[in-house]
């Protein structure tokens, strides 16, 4: 066995071990997004069982639709902030708030199939829980800065914050 | 040369090795994101052309406008289920996949500006996908609980079946 | 100290190690989406504002919604090149094209505003940055698998002209 054969083999090795570390370390995020993915596989399904029998373009049609829509306008905006938050400080406290947010959102859904006149965007809802994962970025990456150029590692600091802190989200 | 200086040399390889690990593991998903992109770029300039020669508001604007919108609200959803399949199983029958999704897509848009009433959200088509991809992620995290618990890695064996299974997709 | 305590020791650093490479790697990335969150937050208030001020169905109401929505359109599909274009080839200029892109975007929300007959989507404006960002994903694709059968690494080379091409995007 030549010294290049070893070195291919631990090069491998490391090559398995490198993927499997980023897989956990995203697999709760990952998580969040199915079960966002399922929700709105839940709310087209809505829209569509609506369109058939009503034959469209009655006000619970409407409404249905528009509170589809407002869901899907601010859907991006919530899996950018949630994968960017999960990557930079910690995947845990990320995907508890993209929980919460998803909570919030399923009771923004059914009240608006209930209700009568609105047509602002869907920023109304989870708010508090995108700004919060807002603020887990920006703590995530001054954190990056400040070890870069002073050396302080005060991730696991931050960590312990920011996990403690989401349970504040559960506050009504 | 100190020691210091061949750690360092060492790290800097490391890390270009580590990143140039990352890229080849997610470049067939970013082909078939550029792609998707394309299509959409396709799509718009469809829809705006359609808005030049009609001077808005006739039928036939309305139909590719709905198309187009149908097709952009289930368009992050595909990126996400995508994204997560590839990275936590295998990007190969991930791609395949994607790519049969963005076939169906086409058809849909093609299909859709022929034809006169339909108002049902873009989950219409490629459901089939979708699920495949969806499944795809349930069964990498699965997998990796497993890993981490029991020490068993049935990855390989579940990425041959997945790449078999994805062949599936071709029937209609 | 037994060599398994070494080895265990020596992997949980490789980790640490591993994880803010990556992060190094996407921080200005993130950046840039936090910055585009922010933008899309503001979108949002301006329409919700003026739905609440004009209650609704009026043409300034309906001017701002339509920019909004078409600016909304287009946002995954802006998300996805940048990433695309910062993971497959180098941070610096995707984000700095990114940028551009927010600052076209911007101008094109504050002019909507403004005018009257509009409905073209999202599309009319950041197209050159978009195009931009797409050549990058391809360029690095393509330098990942000269690097792979080849074995030219011409990504140095390719890093420096894009850096200086994403100066010639100011141009107006």
């Amino acid at each position: 066995i030549s010294i290049n054969q070893i070195e291919e083999t631990n090069r491998l090795c490391n090559r398995k071990f490198m993927l499997s570390v980023v897989v956990e370390h995203i697999f709760l995020l990952v998580l969040v997004t199915l079960i966002s993915v399922l929700q709105n596989a839940f709310f087209a399904t809505k829209v569509e069982r609506e369109g058939k029998e009503h034959h469209a373009n009655t006000s619970a049609f409407e409404r249905v639709s528009c509170a589809n829509r407002n869901c899907m306008d601010s859907y991006p905006t919530f899996l950018a902030v949630l994968w960017c938050a999960g990557l930079c400080l910690n995947q845990a406290p990320a995907a508890f708030a993209g929980l919460v947010y998803l909570v919030a959102r399923q009771k923004y859904f059914v009240g608006y199939m209930g209700q009568t006149s609105q047509s602002t965007p869907g920023y109304v809802f989870g708010k508090r829980v995108l700004s919060f994962l807002f603020l887990m970025c920006i703590v995530g990456i001054f954190n990056l800065l400040l070890v870069r150029y002073f050396g302080n590692d005060f991730k696991d600091t931050v960590e312990t914050i920011t996990t403690a802190a989401s349970a504040l989200l559960l506050i009504p």
